[in-house]
């Protein structure tokens, strides 16, 4: 399927959500153009759970991405998605077996690893069930996490997270650093991760998609 | 690559362990022999920490697969890597891209929405941080998770999760239904889990991978 074609490709998003900034930069990468849709996730506690919103995605998550007839959820699963079904500017994996692999587990630490424990729905019960310190916990999971990451990328880096080709690691890394400093997550024990974030900086792919330039994100951010 | 050659495979796996359980799952469904190697997580704070086995895996997690030269850790990357690397008695992913896209979907629902948030390392956090309920929390999560995951079986169910073949996503669904059950959520709000369940429980695949036949498994449980 070629990317950019006839396809009405419509992205329903919030600016800040990191799960959503995977999935605009995984799109960018591809050169897939799309309409961004705007869920937001606060305004009258959250158009995420209206009727609507319910009818593309039951689970009530951002993003959601309608494509080739479908909406697809689950930021991983439409980065696989995209680049076994769609040609386009890049591919988002490499092809050597073993670093794709590597790329996968890049993903899966941050997707599975650090995110959920650190997403506002189980921040907000820590606060509300125990009294937690939500900044806390936390910096205690995206640290941990990074930390991870860290030590995968001594053995797979070149200017991006595996070797000079950005891959979807990368689109799942930098959000997952704009949550870290978010938190104030001490950044400066993560040499490797800060690298590679200056590199892919620079990519206009990764401009493009940057919470602050989203139609959603608030004048005075 | 052939399955069952002369490659050595070693999985490094708790018997209790969900995610060990999947890739148990997973390397009996495409016929790959392996050797069981057992990691203790609880016995004198967890062999997982051992010097030896962070050296397979820094993160310090089961499982770990070593296959083609290679230590793989994160589950859902090795069924990725397996399915894609190695012929084997069956394939773990659909060949239609929107199922296939439908199967990862319900294993990250699993994977990255619903395990992490109720594994043992979380848990302990909650109680030793708050005096949280542990049980609760972890009947929350999975309730919540399983939900989703039934929401999604609507459209995808035949014998198994995806059709009438066995998938990924029923690699994932099982351990997830056994962690339920050691939790006591409330299973019968889940009669499409239930009924693909009980087909599952009827493959040799499946009864093979199960925590209390593992040799590791205490002999009274």
């Amino acid at each position: 399927m070629e990317s950019g074609g006839s396809t009405e490709v419509e992205l329903f998003s919030y600016w800040r959500s990191s799960c959503s900034y995977r999935v605009r930069i995984a799109l960018n990468l591809k050169g897939i153009k799309y309409e961004y849709k705007a869920v937001n996730l606060v305004k009258d506690g959250g158009e995420q759970k209206s009727e609507d919103y319910l009818k593309k995605n039951p689970q009530g998550f951002v993003p959601a991405l309608a494509i080739d007839g479908h909406t697809l959820c689950e930021s991983l699963p439409i980065c696989e998605y995209l680049d076994e079904n769609h040609t386009g500017d890049r591919n988002l994996y490499p092809t050597d077996p073993f670093l794709k692999y590597k790329c996968r587990q890049i993903c899966e630490i941050i997707n599975s690893g650090t995110q959920p424990l650190q997403n506002l729905a189980v921040l907000k019960k820590i606060k509300v069930d125990f009294g937690g310190d939500m900044n806390e916990w936390s910096k205690f999971y995206i640290t941990k996490g990074l930390k991870s990451v860290e030590a995968v990328l001594a053995d797979t880096k070149g200017k991006y997270c595996i070797g000079d080709e950005p891959t979807v690691a990368d689109c799942f890394l930098v959000p997952q650093i704009y949550n870290a400093n978010r938190f104030e997550v001490d950044m400066t024990q993560f040499p490797l991760i800060n690298e590679i974030h200056e590199n892919l900086k620079e990519l206009q792919e990764f401009k493009d998609a940057h919470p602050d330039v989203m139609p959603d994100a608030p004048k005075d951010s």
